[in-house]
């Protein structure tokens, strides 16, 4: 297995999930066995050789490769929620859309000072979410280590959004 | 580390999420580096001897485990996801709540016929979800082989809604 095999395996839904969007469907690499293996083993790759405490991940899609790199890595996971979602104490982070708002919440006692931390998601795209999440690690005092991607959508140029921290992206479109 | 350990690191959240519920957050168990690895080792090991192809889950907290479980045990994995997030052509089951009802999805290409498909979610309560994401599987001519859960509120009888499936739980409440 190539990651030019996964990305062949990703799939280009049209209008989704608004008119004129592609949307990257990585639901096929997901139930193949082989490349759902092979992605998680090339991420845990390339975080080879550095040191953190925690992966941090946004729902839903992110849980579907942070929470296995995790277990993988031998590391603690923690996940990233839309607001309401998690049942005690949590800090929350507003970002703007193209239109209005959103916000995402963590756990207040999900990260200690200190803690260094690997934010995962499965496509960065223009790094809204990743962003909040990032924010939102730093406001535990946390660090972020590192943020990492299966695939990155490079025309809409989210590594400016996230400029400063250390990006990889193991597929770009 | 024990199953009784991972037990006492549950939390209970009361009045989640809306009074009268005594919530159970697993959150202390995913960020713990030993507890996360130790529940998805002792999953593992409940399905041993069974012979699956897939195992699906319900978001958001059942990619949490089962994901890191796919990844594990070399199989690939369907997400049964909320109306509008599978961006792909989706079977869709509407399963009623206590007012009103609910409905999930899977991508209709997720299950290929005959294909046997072990479930999974962190937690049985009433068991609607987990009909609903049985019943998705069936429609697409899987077979469910087991059912399994971190956690089971046996108070609840979510295995009565689930009768004639092969159910696992670890931890009981």
């Amino acid at each position: 297995m190539t990651l030019e095999e996964i990305k062949m395996m990703i799939r280009e839904i049209p209008d989704f999930p608004k008119k004129g969007i592609k949307f990257k469907d990585i639901t096929p690499v997901l139930k193949d066995a082989k490349a759902f293996n092979y992605s998680i083993e090339m991420l845990a790759k390339a975080l080879e050789g550095r040191k953190f405490d925690l992966i941090a991940a946004p729902e839903a899609r992110g849980f579907l490769f942070g929470a296995p790199l995790a277990y993988r890595l031998g590391v603690g996971f923690v996940p990233v929620r839309k607001p309401g979602k998690l049942p005690a104490e949590t800090l929350s982070y507003e970002y703007e859309l193209e239109y209005g708002t959103d916000s995402l919440e963590i756990h207040k006692d999900a990260v200690l000072e200190g803690q260094r931390v690997v934010i995962v998601d499965d496509l960065l795209a223009t790094g809204g979410t990743i962003y909040a999440s990032a924010k939102l690690v730093e406001s535990l005092g946390g660090i972020v280590d590192s943020i990492i991607f299966l695939t990155e959508l490079t025309f809409l140029d989210g590594r400016k959004k996230l400029d400063g921290y250390d990006i990889i992206s193991l597929i770009k479109f």
